[in-house]
């Protein structure tokens, strides 16, 4: 493996003012192969440099927010030219306006819009519209599906008590009789039913929504006069330009994004429909940094660019070069890989690989050849990836599968 | 009044897009009197210019955000450079190392840091490690104390069943008999007290707090085996460069920062001793835009500046200049003026005016007169305040409350 003596020395020196060396989805020491870089020090269209020099062809885009490609300068742009003339005050400008319309007709069930920061403060919002809707406490989320880290969604870990979680019964993705049994437990207090665009459960094959269960989930909020929730944070404008339940033909009544929305600048938003207004009306939630002007800048670009560009169909036809070609290779090395998944955002795992023993090895094998993959989680594809890039990155993975034992 | 043409067009355009119009503590329309703007264009020292171009001398400082004065250079330029360097990617860049080292060495209770991006991810961060240190769920915080807007910070309005308030039993600020029966009645189950720096709750006259009440919370904490944890979020760095406590010569456990922190640049942080860092190790939180580079590289050079310039005494030193002057014009013109709170964050009201109507009347026609107060909230002083601001401002003060009836 290539030595990183600076990413080294940096986190021994993190270990000293930081707990465990750093936190969160980017505690690189606790939770990854160790080839992982912790520290990166620039980044350019579909590639970061860690701060070694080292260079890599980007898979995980920042976990999702890297959607146009790193540095984009027509977004830098828009940030930088609004953050020139005032990016927070006593109140917002016209650009919580601007942004607030653009997604209202971009996003069929959206009538109207809340803007924060991350993801976890959008289905937040979600969830306290819901239950202000006809007083009722409790959201059903599925089995295992990732809502963001704050103490209501966070069952894995200290630092919330037990009962904190019985405000959100869980059911099984997909699954319409697991839903139905907890709707039916929880019959009289719902205020919300929480779906994920497709199961992307991290460390699991990916699922994506069977019609069947979408449908069900409709019916099950309107018959229970309670809220359809989709949390498009992490898929948000990979899969479609509207919510994600728009590919089988289902809408929400309130979603929540993040992450792609403005190619990196921090934001976040709500979107509801006229039917959720007056019970958000009557909701407080705020934070000192929601109304920011230059990622709604950012995020006005962004979202126009996206659908200029199309990019949806740009990532399907490069992520089916992807799969396509990773599939090819495992044949002819007759490696068990499993690719699962929306190929925008593909998985890429082992099949009989419960620790990640295989996927460890091959991730590790990759990074050496400049291809940042991820053993456990889901990928992101953007636009700054080229035919090219994937190309180099199949070359990559035959020379890494050919190489180690699997 | 002054007629905003832009403003109401703007505010007629957003009810369409936004539940009443706007959301949070910068809802205008809901909160506060008539002549306030809602939206703003330019920003630049101590001045803000609303979206019809009317100046004001700023008072508010974005709640808190602006320390150093909006567009600030210094700031600006280490954000924009390391923002052409790198913001976000799969991990954080050095700037995290060396703004956690910065702080640690700069507040004396601290030995780690925990970023993030809103106040209340700090105060939730915190009520998470003081939960994870003993497995003991309650934290006990003064009742009407503001950490947040999240469920379990937020009893105001509908959103939070009343069940997730139950971890978190409420004693009276200031008040050691009241703490001390939070204490009893919680007994065995109390993994934090949460305290505010000084009482600032909005709608109230702000009280500094006592010391023996201090201590006895420092006790408490002590003698329960949990974390007595500092909400500094509001008052952190213009009163000290230290926790605010440290006035009283009492350090907390753990405490929460944003707002100040980086001039603007959104960043929250949690610090906290060493006896508290193994809790903190095993708990997982997280946000898509907690690693962002650009916001700690503005913290840097703000922290720097503010140590450099001593923040604490200049504001000490205009505020009390502000605070002198308003008090002899309100003798002068025989007004119940109230000044509370420390004078760098001043709380201007009028005795025995339940409904603000004074406070309105005084704040509209200092509008008109290019000055932006608050009738019911802490206001927030900044090293952009020059003594020519407040020589204006006091001028205005004088010249409103002639006018006036009162």
């Amino acid at each position: 493996m290539i030595e990183k003596p600076k990413d080294a020395a940096l986190r021994e020196r993190a270990k000293r003012v930081i707990p465990n060396g750093m936190y969160g989805h980017m505690a690189i020491g606790a939770r990854m192969p160790q080839n992982y870089p912790q520290f990166f020090s620039r980044a350019d269209g579909a590639r970061l440099w860690d701060v070694d020099g080292n260079e890599y062809i980007d898979y995980i885009c920042s976990f999702g927010p890297m959607i146009l490609g790193y540095n984009d300068a027509r977004v830098n742009q828009s940030a930088a030219s609004q953050r020139e003339r005032l990016d927070i005050a006593n109140g917002p400008t016209e650009a919580v306006v601007l942004l607030a319309e653009q997604m209202v007709s971009m996003v069929s069930h959206a009538d109207w819009a809340i803007f924060s920061k991350n993801g976890n403060d959008a289905t937040t919002t979600c969830v306290m519209a819901a239950r202000a809707y006809r007083g009722k406490s409790k959201v059903l989320v599925a089995d295992g599906a990732y809502h963001g880290a704050q103490p209501w969604a966070n069952r894995r870990a200290p630092g919330a008590p037990s009962t904190e979680h019985d405000a959100f019964p869980t059911y099984q993705y997909n699954d319409v009789t697991s839903l139905e049994e907890a709707v039916r437990q929880n019959a009289g207090d719902i205020g919300g039913i929480m779906v994920s665009p497709f199961r992307h459960d991290a460390g699991f094959p990916q699922e994506d929504v069977n019609a069947d269960f979408a449908r069900a989930a409709r019916r099950l909020a309107d018959e229970n006069d309670a809220a359809l929730i989709l949390d498009d944070v992490r898929a948000g404008f990979r899969l479609s330009l509207d919510a994600s339940w728009s590919r089988v033909g289902v809408q929400p009544d309130l979603s929540a994004w993040g992450k792609a929305l403005a190619n990196g600048e921090p934001i976040a938003a709500t979107l509801g429909s006229a039917k959720f207004r007056d019970a958000m009306e009557h909701v407080f939630i705020t934070g000192s940094f929601w109304y920011q002007a230059a990622p709604m800048a950012a995020a006005r670009t962004t979202l126009t660019i996206l659908e200029q560009e199309n990019c949806p169909a740009y990532l399907l036809k490069i992520g089916n070069r992807l799969r396509d070609g990773m599939d090819e290779i495992a044949r002819r090395r007759q490696v068990p890989l499993s690719q699962t998944g929306p190929v925008a955002m593909p998985a890429v795992m082992f099949e009989e690989d419960p620790k990640f023993e295989m996927g460890y090895a091959f991730c590790n094998g990759l990074l050496d050849r400049g291809v940042y993959f991820h053993p456990w989680h889901n990928m992101f594809l953007s636009m700054a990836h080229t035919e090219a890039d994937i190309d180099k990155t199949l070359e990559a993975v035959d020379e890494t599968l050919r190489t180690i034992s699997i």
